[in-house]
């Protein structure tokens, strides 16, 4: 039976945190803030959208909303960049992509400051997670990783890590923020060979796959932390991971579960990053 | 018996190509120039200066040297960066550093064109080899192992493949690299338990851990090809490298030389990025 790494818990006590850090602020005339940014009106960006919203508020970070059409001109997005840039009371933006093809995706993740790139898409963050210094901000699911690791008190220093993965939104910066920390990480990906042996190698193990249930028993191992960043809606209804849950359970030391895990820890860290936004501007 | 991987046979193949490069730019009215900037009069620095100036001369390729004294100002230096990046008849800029004390490097850095950077010292260039993107330069070290293996044609994708050390110079970036062209990484550091195991595991293992002879027969096994980084004086007079040679050669596949191996090719790759700058920017 392993131990289940649940993401709420981890995510009630970053809100705690992040509440005393608001209330410190505020004591200083400052509100943290966060520009959302969001060109057309697809499901998905404004159900996160309302969600951000709601949890931004009960933690007393306010928000800002920039909308723009579907057909909104490349110019009149940078524009609304530069704004954002300029606006002292604006302190991280959240910037939903993909954009329309019409739009330059380069052309507009360049024209963000780092220091507002609460999510991580600037060559600035990139910059920042590879050569561990502070410029900009690593990607939020990587760090929500980190943040489950240490809540749980889960030693990285010395220990052999596996991640599956090598996207720049998680497999390859939770890499380095591992290495930071004193792992001796080894990355796979869709040309490893052998991959369950490589995966059987690490102490900790971080699945972000991207492919539904594809880890189980061949590639664990008695002793494993294992970290599930995929999320999928399965054909008969509810969710997986990229790891077979069931298969998964028995045989390792703690696992974090899907949904409850990594998901459940994003939007927090999302929040926390404009904190240290606004901290870092105070 | 191993193979010797020769710096020499790699540095006179890219020679070569550089040549037929520079004449056909020359053909355009392009020089390929580079800038060298200095800041003292540090022994180290300018017999670099004088071996890179011989080297650019026999490719064909144009240098403008840029001299402070050792207590200019940084505004002064600052100035010189400006004015590198403005000339159009300058492709890449190499700085000599470490600066001296009161100059701020991060400042300096930050100056400077990533599409100049031939050296990889700026934050674009630290994105560009993390993201594999065209942005700026890989340092020319970490470049110089991937053209050895190249070279000789050793197959990357899908080996096991081990770095020793996590630099921002070479560790971290060579690892970049080897897994941009689907290899399976490991990095290794002063952190890592039971280094020789992990060291066997690779297929290929680039040692930069900057410790003289550090690594001999109890970390080696047949099969493998071994890129050997380090560079350093012994006592008794000679050099040698990061790897007890003499233990290695009898076990291994393959692996370079010290002195003769990757320093060998290093001037060549800082040479071979000022021509691809002058080709990006023609």
């Amino acid at each position: 039976m392993a131990q289940i790494l649940k993401g709420k818990e981890v995510a009630d006590a970053l809100v705690e945190s992040m509440k005393q850090d608001v209330e410190a602020l505020k004591a200083k005339g400052i509100t943290p803030t966060l520009g959302i940014v969001r060109v057309g009106e697809r499901d998905d960006d404004i159900s996160y959208e309302r969600g951000a919203t709601k949890r931004c508020a009960s933690v007393g970070v306010g928000i800002k909303n920039y909308v723009l059409p579907a057909d909104a001109t490349q110019d009149a997005l940078l524009k609304v960049i530069q704004e954002v840039n300029n606006d002292k009371s604006v302190h991280g933006v959240l910037l939903f992509r993909p954009l329309p093809k019409h739009i330059n995706d380069g052309v507009i993740r360049a024209a963000l400051l780092p220091s507002k790139d609460i999510d991580g898409i600037t060559d600035g963050s990139l910059a920042g997670v590879f050569a561990n210094i502070p410029l900009g901000f690593p990607p939020c699911t990587a760090e929500s990783c980190m943040a489950i690791l240490a809540h749980y008190g889960i030693e990285i220093a010395g220990k052999r890590v596996t991640v599956v993965g090598r996207s720049l939104v998680i497999g390859r910066p939770v890499a380095m923020m591992l290495m930071h920390k004193n792992g001796t990480v080894t990355i796979c990906h869709t040309k490893t060979k052998d991959l369950p042996s490589v995966i059987k190698e690490g102490e900790i193990v971080i699945v972000a796959a991207g492919v539904a249930e594809s880890v189980g028993a061949e590639s664990l191992r008695a002793g494993q932390v294992v970290i599930d960043v995929g999320i999928h809606m399965k054909e008969g209804g509810g969710m997986c991971g990229d790891v077979k849950f069931a298969e998964a359970e028995p045989i390792v030391q703690a696992i974090t579960p899907v949904p409850g895990g990594v998901g459940a820890v994003t939007t927090c860290i999302t929040i926390q990053h404009v904190i240290q936004a606004a901290k870092a501007g105070a």
